[in-house]
């Protein structure tokens, strides 16, 4: 079947439904460049202004997976159960979470991306460790599957290169915040990797994507119902991102929170999310009398952290890159924490070197924000609050300036917030 | 100032008002590659669903005037006013209009373009006469307007450039129909002419853009505005554009039909328009004493044509082209003629070469459709409705088809409906 694209930018454009033919169509000619750019982002300025039925936001992923390969892990013994996170401030949970569920008996899959956020993408963080490699060929990938339990690197340009370029296209034409794009284009990458189940984090508040809980919710409901129509078991949480997540934000000092965990030790707040996501994606693989918390505790989840670095050429007991400008920030008043804004400290850690403004930008590996303290804990006037680390002294300024105010004391502790707000599946 | 292309694009997404500054900032970008296609076709998009203020448009427009040159017609001694019309089936209007204001008094300075439409522009129609050249340069064509009174030929690269672009780009992303960005395309060109007065002719029905009276009045009034604003007395007429105008449609057809009006003759409603448009161009150029009905009987505008043409290089004496292969089409009962759809039959001399499916396609000078019959002419069985013309025998039953049901025969004669419908200034 063929069509005109203006004919069917224009349906869309006029409040209509796509058909699937259209949306095969479209997506096909996008992907081989017979429909321009210019075309494709009139098109998603018009999905995102009116929206799209289920249907069609199902067509629409089922013919990004279908625009490159879909892996095939028949070959891993194991359950195949994966994670994605919407993406917060602090988020390094995929380190001691993948590693952790690989030595509960599942096999994780963990294709990632690099993004443009506050910090850098998960590759980002593993990037830190001297050797890392975070590209692997789709025998090697498979091959470590099948070893290690888990790997952890880039997604091949063989996956869904219609959502690789429309990702791209959408960066540029304010047309990334659309509750079917972004869940279509989620959605896609995870189908096409292979993936038997799949564990959403639906980040919510200041420091995410999605500051506020309906919206977090429709995605959430939009992304579970995708992943039930193509057979992959996809359960979501809706968690808590106005606070940064654990008191690393950055990349090196991320990576050494993670093996804080993975020692059994570490914040509350990541050990607590990254358990309660282990359990989820325990329960999806059919394992559900495994023991999470206790396999951070034996130093399992180490052990198998230890052989997923190693097998990827990295080098676990490496001492990782230290920043050598450090300016400490300190209370002004005696009290309690009350908030730690995540926007302000991610931007922060961003102007610090530690995330990209454009995707051809590299990160700094040591650059990045080490709190202090947490909400509800007790200062002291004077008492540090958090720490800015740069690779370049005048990369502080600026970061110090973004900060300001991020962290609120009050004369009496504040409500505890849950982390894990709701569960859809 | 400076901005982000996706922060402007955001602005005019989420309903907001685009600041003068944001304005000038995105078109002088665009104009010189800065801003990229796809980001602009997302902002026309943003611009078609969301709308744009009256301030909003007038700055546009001031910012694709202020991407090119402005003409300064001040050498020329008469009064300056033109004419635009949004285009209809059989509109042949500025033929006989640009000779017939002239003679009375007034330059018009007619700058136009080929368009895509049913049948080529004015001057695909004017090219159908040996020798015609459309292309001037600015000295010849004020050297003309001193001269003869009148020049009608294609706009120069420097009037504008940032609505060429934008036309164009407009053209393939379905954002042509946003009164916003008609009205400032139109008038953005029209402005930056020089001319010191203008009509529009804003045609409303099956056959034009505007089929519905409040869109083609909103239109108006918008341009009217932008007119005022830019110093420039503006005036528009409504007319109906269900009928085609006049029995001929196509190019040298419809230059015939021309030629009749301008010797006294010709159908009563094409001597009713331009009598009509000549009236409120006569009137805004402080001419209200001339009388353009007698200067069409008394062979003065004839005059003014033949200086035209033979100004541009054609020979007005020279035979017009003629199709070698054409078919009539007869009326199957007797009655009288209800309906003329101008829809139907622009598609069908369209189908038969007379306009252009792309910008790069070139026009047949002797194709179209020539009407025997108007609404309210009686017929009997066997009669001829119309007769399709083509320069190749395999466009003929393309256009047959297309014109099938155009012209409805009744009992009884349909009531007279008025060909001016409104005057909006």
């Amino acid at each position: 079947m063929t069509f005109n694209a203006v004919d069917v930018i224009r349906v869309k454009r006029d409040g209509g439904v796509l058909s699937d033919a259209q949306i095969d169509w479209i997506m096909d000619g996008y992907t081989r460049g017979a429909v321009a750019d210019e075309q494709m982002s009139a098109l998603a300025m018009a999905i995102l202004l009116r929206g799209m039925t289920p249907p069609e936001i199902a067509r629409w992923t089922h013919a990004m997976i279908a625009s490159g390969e879909r892996l095939d892990l028949s070959s891993v013994d194991r359950s195949t159960v994966d994670k994605h996170s919407t993406g917060g401030v602090g988020d390094k949970i995929t380190l001691p979470l993948t590693p952790l569920v690989a030595a509960c008996g599942a096999a994780v899959p963990q294709l990632s991306g690099r993004g443009l956020g506050h910090t850098g993408g998960t590759l980002d963080k593993l990037e830190a460790i001297p050797g890392f490699r975070a590209t692997l060929t789709n025998d090697e990938f498979l091959a470590q599957l099948r070893g290690v339990g888990a790997a952890i690197c880039a997604a091949g340009s063989g996956l869904a290169p219609a959502d690789r370029k429309l990702y791209a296209l959408r960066d540029v034409t304010a047309t990334v915040e659309a509750i079917p794009l972004i869940a279509s284009s989620i959605m896609s990458k995870k189908i096409a990797e292979g993936t038997g189940a799949l564990v959403l984090d639906v980040k919510v508040g200041s420091g995410a994507f999605m500051k506020h809980v309906d919206q977090a919710r429709e995605l959430a409901r939009t992304m579970v119902e995708l992943g039930g129509a193509h057979g992959v078991r996809t359960v979501a949480l809706l968690t808590g991102m106005s606070t940064p997540l654990g008191l690393a934000v950055g990349n090196a000092v991320e990576v050494a929170e993670a093996v804080e965990v993975l020692s059994g030790g570490g914040p509350a707040d990541v050990v607590e999310l990254t358990v309660a996501l282990a359990r989820e994606m325990l329960d999806l693989a059919g394992l559900p009398d495994a023991d999470p918390a206790a396999a951070l505790r034996d130093g399992r989840a180490m052990d198998s952290w230890r052989a997923l670095i190693r097998a990827q050429g990295g080098d676990p007991d490496a001492p990782l890159p230290v920043a050598p400008e450090t300016e400490v920030v300190r209370a002004a008043a005696d009290g309690y924490v009350s908030t730690v804004d995540a926007h302000r400290i991610g931007t922060s850690a961003w102007l610090l070197g530690a995330g990209r403004a454009r995707k051809e930008d590299s990160v700094s590996a040591s650059a990045g924000v080490v709190l202090h303290r947490r909400p509800g804990d007790e200062v002291r006037a004077g008492d540090p609050l958090y720490e800015l680390r740069a690779e370049k002294a005048d990369r502080i300024a600026p970061a110090r300036e973004a900060a300001e105010g991020a962290v609120e004391i009050r004369s009496t502790p504040p409500a505890p917030v849950p982390l894990v707000m709701e569960r859809i599946g």
